[in-house]
């Protein structure tokens, strides 16, 4: 593709590939741009209720802010013995791993020249409680598999349809860590 | 711990402990009535802009609903070629791990008979995007590491919150999926 392509077709699915390419350039001249952090917070409420706040993050060499601040409740319901004041924490990872496929799916398929009218998911999750709960040495804690369904239209065969996908999963950061596992350090202040 | 005593005392950190040990009761004499599964639909909306809705689980036998349906957006920031109409996807996982802490934090705290009079955490995860923009092999999608700070307070001993800490990540369903990781599937209908 030309740098005249680019301009003349710039926006595809809402993304700014011109943009796009420019900051791939710009982070091959700079890979030091790319080191990220991101954060949450989170404050308890009462009993399972709890608060989380997104807002700040590193990235391109500094401090920076999202535009506003997102807050997130997070509880357990009835049947789990919460108030349902929020989705459970187990719900909000299924949540993340569809919005980080979804994200990444437009990107390429904008990158890929493919228009796309529809995605849509349902990301399940199984999980047996007598793991958390203390109940079944055997069973783990967390879920025992993940599966996503997607519902993808688009200006482009089926299987190149398949393709965007598949790349959009072997570029997804939550997939990654869900599936591969990160190390987690937790430390604790009581002062 | 007698029956008696759980009566008199049930309400702990807004845990009602005499429902939570009922609830474990239950389960004992019916282990299938812990095989839940959750579940995040996702549409997508325009670029890397999404949004998330989690309504229906299914638990205790049958089709439930949250007593709401919770709806999140998620995107990506400007830096990231986005229009920050959400938090990342990464961060929300970030805030599923320090939500899924804190609540089994309350719980065991309240079963501990311990009060807590605050808890806080910030979830901090590094990534270098060089990965999931394909620019270097040897760097992977998701995050290198997290780490989580908590500030626990409460009527115990610094050693005893941080026991409490401890079996929380020890009975953690996100803690669990995240170090460890999960089988996911992905399914593609293009009809």
């Amino acid at each position: 593709m030309t740098t005249t392509d680019q301009l003349n077709d710039s926006m595809r699915n809402g993304v700014d590939t011109a943009t796009l390419f420019a900051t791939l350039d710009a982070v091959k001249q700079a890979p030091e741009a790319a080191k990220f952090q991101f954060r949450a917070h989170n404050e308890w409420v009462s009993g399972t209720h709890n608060r989380g706040t997104i807002a700040d993050f590193f990235g391109v060499g500094e401090e920076r802010s999202h535009e506003r601040t997102f807050i997130f409740d997070a509880d357990h319901p009835a049947v789990l013995v919460g108030q349902d004041q929020g989705p459970t924490p187990a719900e909000f990872l299924l949540h993340a791993l569809a919005a980080c496929l979804t994200s990444g799916l437009a990107n390429i398929a904008a990158a890929r020249r493919v228009k796309l009218t529809e995605v849509r998911s349902t990301v399940t999750g199984d999980i047996d409680l007598n793991g958390i709960l203390g109940l079944d040495a055997g069973v783990r804690n967390g879920y025992e598999q993940i599966t996503v369904r997607f519902t993808v239209k688009g200006d482009a065969p089926a299987e190149k349809l398949r393709e965007i996908v598949e790349q959009s999963r072997a570029r997804s950061a939550v997939f990654d860590v869900i599936t591969n596992g990160v190390p987690v350090t937790i430390d604790v202040d009581t002062t």
